[in-house]
């Protein structure tokens, strides 16, 4: 893979913002002012750097982006805002751009003040660091709990111009993704209109960051920013143009797969569970469906416990809130029939053979309609409780 | 305690339903036709015992309940339906009452048939019991994960004549407890009108099972019956009266104790939780804030690990959808105060000293308004998912 992208440099460095030992402070930097466009937790509690974010959007642009793992700068106050604002305007002014133009984004503990001394004493060596690193050290720089860094790069050809999008992203909270923090960062070196970047990155994230969490239900710091430099000299992409539908698939493949690399580094998961629902009566019907099913820590536990626990699954579908007709329900765990018209099969009692791969696929047929949905999750295992219980301390 | 009651009589056999070694079949039988109450599952998808025991409820009267452990009888069909009519025919015939005076309820696994060659065979025995064993003796025989058997008495004096409420439950699965299959039995020598034994039961499961629980999100089988014999033959209770009223109070104390015993007994459970949300908008408001603490998989985890990880309950407070200020909140771990204004107050660094009981009461003051609610839930810990990883093996 080659993650080296036209007019983009990195630099990482180590702050020792939570404890010592690693880089937890990276740079993301665009030579040139650059089209930016961005989505945030729906959250009310909004951590200051989302805050600022969100304002600074409003421009449509952006030139660099910092990003800091180990504290959220959540839940604190109006020295948490003051703190964000600072880490912004030490960068602008380091790399001698518009403080609008610079970008924060944090994950980690909530409610602790930032370490703002040792931060602003590492920010000048941040950008001395410029060109020296690459994507994939910032995409370690922002992990907490995730075990691996997560990249995606795709190639894109556009009448003749040869350009790439690269995304990384971090989050491994899985269970309720929601309370996980997401950050995700989408390079381009592509020329598109801000308009067309922004219906594109809504249009990708729905279809892969929301369908692995409930709609609405975000932690206080995610955030979704794309970045799109215009080095490959196109005329810029409109909405709507066949280049602008080349330009979102491609963007929503990056996506969809960050968001499986998520649900694969899930917190103490074994297997990633693919949830589908069809024929339900509506595509909304269905997505909650795959929710409820995903969201059911019964059902979670049943699969880490190898168990095709069906009369769970049943269950969690019951109280999804849709219309469904117990025995219509055909259920299918990895090919094998499982339930047929809401009753057994019996084909249930044989793990090594259900769950001879490492990874689930659960597949729903409600017969209601023609609503269908999918949704990515993970099993819950006794390791998911260790570490959530131990993250603080 | 003194557990009889005028004119109820009990008893349990072992009909080998999941495995041998327990009994697991119980009878509650009444010496006369009765008035009888029920709140059954929202769950779109009811197991066959609740299906029945609604139609039969519709009379307002009855006699006697059956109950297994071991198994749900639900998602089981039709067969499934004529098994638990079998089951109220073999016990009304063998009391030579009305078939449609006895109730049945099941708790186990789901979508297996029960194995009604065994069941069938123990009911005469059972009846041959009645009167050789305690209610008690059922609190015992209804457990499936329970570690220990839930029963509440008080006496009510009304007016001259002295009587009595006894309640007992079953229900261990806590986290998410509209997937554990609740079941209680409310038992009183009373005379009341159904309308105001009706009315009462709502507004006592309202205050109790419906606190330690999602709104609407019920498993299949949950199930509570109220049956009052008359015995104390006092002028029938009618709704609204003096009598009424103070019949609802003590009833609504013996649930309310019962949904304790639950939360207590929660699977894998270290510590019972309280969680009091106050001047939220409106009392719905408050509900849905301390659902969603309530609910949080993060906030459950840490209090396992004795984290007064305050910023868990600030995001999972602003995912919950309600009317909200950051900066008004503030929050109260058993009586420290850990967020003042919407900021940590570095109260949260002494394990030791919040957690010095077992049990955890966190208070959220949201200053918006004057709704208030309470409700019960409990931590998450590794055993939890043992449990539920192993539940069918």
């Amino acid at each position: 893979m080659n993650e080296s992208i036209r007019g983009f440099k990195f630099s990482v460095t180590e702050a020792a913002i939570k404890k010592p030992g690693r880089k937890d402070l990276a740079l993301i930097y665009s030579e040139s002012a650059s089209v930016m466009a961005g989505l945030f937790t729906k959250n009310k509690v909004k951590a200051a750097p989302v805050k600022l974010d969100m304002k600074r959007l409003r421009s449509g642009k952006g030139q660099a982006i910092i990003v800091n793992s180990g504290n959220a700068n959540a839940c604190t106050g109006e020295q948490g805002l003051k703190n964000a604002e600072k880490m912004t305007a030490l960068v602008a002014d380091g790399l001698g751009i518009d403080h609008n133009l610079v970008y924060v984004c944090s994950t980690g503990v909530i409610g602790i003040p930032l370490p703002m001394d040792r931060i602003s004493l590492s920010i000048p060596k941040l950008i001395r660091g410029l060109g020296s690193y690459t994507i994939r050290d910032v995409a370690s720089a922002i992990m907490t709990t995730d075990t691996f860094p997560k990249i995606v790069e795709r190639g894109i050809r556009l009448k003749g111009v040869y350009s790439r999008i690269v995304g990384i992203c971090k989050g491994a909270g899985m269970i309720r993704p929601d309370m996980a923090t997401m950050l995700c960062f989408i390079l381009t070196d592509l020329n598109i209109t801000h308009t067309a970047l922004n219906a594109s990155l809504r249009r990708a994230v729905n279809e892969s960051f929301n369908r692995i969490t409930v709609d609405g239900d975000m932690s206080t710091n995610d955030t979704v920013l794309a970045i799109a430099n215009g080095k490959t000299g196109n005329r810029p992409i409109e909405k709507d143009s066949s280049d602008y539908r080349h330009f979102e698939l491609t963007l929503t493949e990056v996506t969809i797969e960050l968001s499986k690399m998520i649900v694969r580094d899930g917190e103490g998961a074994t297997k990633v569970v693919e949830i589908i629902v069809k024929n339900a009566r509506t595509d909304r019907d269905a997505q909650k469906a795959a929710y409820s099913v995903a969201n059911s820590l019964l059902v979670k536990t049943a699969l880490y416990g190898n168990d095709a626990n069906w009369g769970r699954i049943m269950a969690s579908l019951g109280y999804s809130g849709i219309a469904l007709k117990e025995n219509n329900i055909d259920i299918h765990i990895n090919g094998i029939k499982i339930v047929s018209k809401g009753i057994g099969t019996g084909k249930d009692k044989d793990p090594a053979k259900i769950f001879k791969d490492k990874d689930v696929r659960i597949l729903i047929d409600l017969k209601m309609g023609k609503g269908c949905a999918t949704v990515n999750t993970c099993d819950l295992s006794e390791e998911y409780v260790r570490i959530n219980a131990e993250y603080r301390t």
